[in-house]
């Protein structure tokens, strides 16, 4: 007996082709055309996946009937996705029965559209599976991963970040923090996590007496791991030594670390720590 | 009979001279030397005030006798303070025993570090009071005070940075939030309100739907008013103007609208909107 046959709604970066390497050739790749910009999926990376949808978001019937024509029970979100531009004149009945849902949520934070999303797709019948459930190893385990042993300084950075990523996550606004010495340097808005660091880089010589310091990263409280996991990535070590940081440190089994070799040699090199709590 | 005598402990900018007008003459003014870089007050303005003391961070002692040689028995502290840098080898007696607490409150947020100034006063006998006390009409009553009226994205809009702030109140992070189309777009943190509206200026255009937008501005919740008020002046005007905001909304009887004049006249020019809400 196989599986229940996967499909991976692909978005940026390079988790859609980790899940359909892990996942197998028997995936179906799920490519969605419009986005933020109304531009066109390009259509010719099929990253090896054995059967291709092409699908839009205004056009979700359309998407549910393709996803059964070939065998689908359960999908899974990979990499970032924009939220996306609608067109009126493109909508199919299914889809124009949500839609008012839809947009109302699209006006709140990330969590309240993406678990009204992941509701879509389970009313349709399918199952929605994180990526971190399919990907072997893409999380950390408690302790440290490379770098320097934090210091004392830093361990207390990390907590108060944690602790103000806490007070905030009923809010649904970000899934990072900067704490240097104590004081509150970046808070994660919806420019990302990269914004941010170059914010503390360009701004963090304003503040007298906030040395050093570390970015936490962490799933909000209570957030569904299935879509919009946080992640970091070689980029994220880079913005975080720009920054002048000493360390990250993210939540155990909760935030993806992605491409982990160039995250690992260019941490050592910089002598940035890695390390995960829970 | 006088009313009891006030100290104004001077900070930067307009405040002290505006609580010394409206204190009267017989009032002592306090400047501290040292400061965030340790640099030496200038000595030659001294506002119109009657009564002049130069007091050190480390010199606590001092200060309080020199308060009591002056009758004072009530302060005020106006106008934005750095955090000091102490030179250990010139604490007095008085000031070596408080060290300890106020050095651990110093790694903490500006709430814990002030609520402790506070106390430091009131164990020495003097009641600390706030410039809103003092000074009439710095604070806004329930209203617009100018500009175009909010729409009702921009109401709702500054409803969710309202929330953000409230649920971000125990961190004792920020006074400030930016929230366009429902996203929040901007936090403030130690770097303050410039610093943030220059990041949602710089940024806003990589949040596709974000457009417009509301800067709120409001105290911690349960902040104590008698120190670090949150303030807007016309360079928040000047700045809100630059990250393309519609409005600025603030808490009613908590923030200070400083140099009142110009930010009517700036927002009435650029139909920013600033309004007032519980």
């Amino acid at each position: 007996m196989t599986a229940p046959r996967l499909a991976v709604i692909a978005g940026d970066g390079l988790l859609p082709e980790l899940v359909l390497r892990a996942a197998g050739p028997d995936t179906v790749l799920v490519r969605l055309e419009g986005g933020a910009e109304g531009a066109a999926v390009s259509r010719e990376d099929d990253l090896g996946a054995a059967h291709r949808v092409i699908a839009r978001v205004e056009q979700l019937g359309a998407l549910f009937d393709a996803l059964r024509g070939h065998d689908v029970r359960q999908v899974v979100m990979a990499g970032a996705m924009q939220r996306p531009h609608v067109d009126p004149a493109l909508l199919d009945a299914t889809t124009a029965k949500i839609m008012p849902d839809l947009m109302a949520a699209m006006a709140g934070g990330d969590d309240a559209l993406l678990r009204m999303v992941i509701g879509i797709f389970e009313r349709q019948g399918f199952a929605v599976r994180g990526v971190h459930e399919i990907v072997a190893d893409l999380t950390l385990p408690n302790g440290r991963l490379c770098g320097p042993a934090p210091s004392e300084g830093d361990r207390r950075d990390a907590a108060r970040g944690r602790s103000i990523l806490s007070a905030l996550g009923p809010a649904d606004v970000g899934q990072g923090a900067v704490v240097a010495g104590g004081l509150c340097l970046g808070l994660e808005t919806a420019q990302g996590t990269d914004a941010m660091l170059e914010f503390v880089a360009g701004t963090r010589g304003q503040v007298a007496r906030a040395s050093g310091g570390v970015f936490v990263k962490r799933a909000k409280p209570g957030q569904d791991l299935r879509v919009d996991m946080p992640a970091i990535g070689p980029l994220t070590v880079e913005a975080a030594v720009r920054a002048g940081l000493h360390g990250i440190c993210i939540q155990t089994g909760a935030v993806l670390v992605l491409d982990r070799a160039k995250v690992l040699s260019r941490a050592d090199e910089a002598g940035v720590a890695i390390w995960a709590e829970p």
